[in-house]
């Protein structure tokens, strides 16, 4: 089974949206609550069995200090499970592949607000990484709106180089169309 | 001392462009030669005292079957080192951390071919490591030329949430005019 | 099914030797040839379908200088993949990590020369990632061989802190009497 | 300058002691308190302007159950900062390795409890980062006394494979008599 409309290609490659093995990360930069658009599909995945995971991201600054991560209330509400990474790539310095892993994760669902930053940093690596991966793109704010279609384009090229893109609306329907739980993040 | 006429900001952020720790990534995927844009910068990198270093990288296939890496001929001429990664990003299951660590690199000057792909996503990770990176925007071949302007734009945001850009003609004109070398990658 | 005789537990854990994923790793430092008693367990494993890694590591040298990776003749031999760490842990600055996950692999035997220094450190840090890690005991070199009951006890304290231990034979033993292959490394 | 005493080698090698970049880790499990001997240490290298950081490690679970971070109130006390890794070595799955290198950090004593366990690890994979290191081995608290000798054998061997060793009186003597701050993690 696939999540419908998404481009460049049927998400996910192998049709396996059942199992073990799906989660939603909110990517922010540390302050910043998520976009409300997370909202459905956060629901969708939780009633699914996934889990839902807030990446807060920090930016590099003149002479490497960082803004600690302080967990919104708004968070607090949405995720089970808040952490806060080192770099604008939710992966760096952060202990989020372990907890992919450990939980069995394999396909991850990517949301948040930074589009072209730390959005679509975190989804490069986690594409490295091996996690088939969509990027939900309704339920994710740019920085700069002119360059969602840019953004978009750089993911699809040559057949999905960092996975595919998708909506809101189809995702929250495939999942909800499922007859089993697609797994616990334990 | 800056590279003139770098944006978002006068690069590096410190004017220091002496001393030890200045590299040329040329980042590729396996199997691409090297811009002929390249060379200019290679020289003078090298004549300045610093390194060149050819990035191979690999994009996941289905499957997770990668291609091995085939160093070029064309790269065989300009590299001082040249190393393959392990993903589109070349810090990816690589020894390119190691390396720079070790001849304690600190700022880096960015060209290859794949702009938006492999070339951004190891700028990126080089950003989040702390390296003071540079992309030497005419000395990089975009996969699609309709999306280096928005690849630029997400560079400059945030007064350059992933470092600068500038042109090859302005890095070989401020690293020549240098008294002394930036320094040996031993 | 669990390979017989193990410390400080019965491995693997989860009782589950079939199915993909179980590798040998062949952990030595550039430019040692593996021991003789790597044989056995390396024809073992392929034979039930998986597949036998070299994995070269490197000491740090004053000055950061690295001696590069040679396969040597004795491993071209053995091995179905041989790759260079940048550490004296294998997964340091190397492909080893991805290799595996690519794989599917969850299972490591450990074997190789330095026992208390290349294949502790890397047992170490696949214990951390998560592999269900096994020492091969009769297959190790140490260095110091009056180092050997502490290496071991190490690895056994707190219940397995660092996986468990075993023999050779009982390896091969409990690898020749499954029914079903474990698995292809792709 | 030298720390008098060290075996096997006069650390650190480069008798750089003034300047930037010494921190001490204080190495624990979660949950465990720092021992008391690590108090002039502490105080020493904060004295000469260095950063004492709290490391706290986790050892995978069955299930991959991990226990969160609870920051002691001995630890705080004690601690300019205090994070929590996710493995038994103190770098994987943490922000340990970014806050020493946005600090300038080259040199690292170590201390704990858990020699043969958790500050092993961590020693470890400093060395492989490229970290100098000293194991302030009468700051140290092993989990079986009868491994402290074998755990520093294995730390000598080849010359110090994985740093040197000597005791925190030299350690604060050796600190208490530089003339000038060795730098501040920022």
């Amino acid at each position: 089974m696939h999540v419908t409309g998404t481009t460049p290609y049927p998400w996910p490659y192998d049709g396996d949206l059942g199992g073990p093995g799906t989660a939603l990360l909110v990517v922010l930069p540390v302050g910043i609550d998520p976009p409300e658009a997370t909202e459905p599909v956060a629901s969708a995945v939780r009633a699914a069995g996934g889990k839902v995971i807030v990446v807060r991201t920090t930016a590099p600054a003149p002479g490497g200090h960082r803004l600690p991560g302080i967990p919104s209330e708004a968070a607090a509400g949405v995720a089970d499970l808040d952490l806060t990474a080192g770099g604008v790539d939710g992966f760096y310095a952060s202990d989020l592949d372990l907890v992919l892993r450990t939980g069995r994760v394999r396909r991850l669902l990517l949301t948040g607000v930074g589009l072209e930053t730390c959005v679509h940093s975190t989804m490069r690596d986690a594409n490295d990484r091996g996690y088939e991966c969509l990027l939900v793109l309704d339920a994710c704010v740019p920085i700069d709106p002119s360059l969602v279609a840019a953004s978009v384009s750089s993911i699809e090229m040559s057949g999905g180089i960092f996975g595919a893109v998708g909506t809101s609306a189809d995702v929250v329907t495939a999942l909800s169309s499922r007859p089993e739980p697609v797994g616990v993040l334990t």
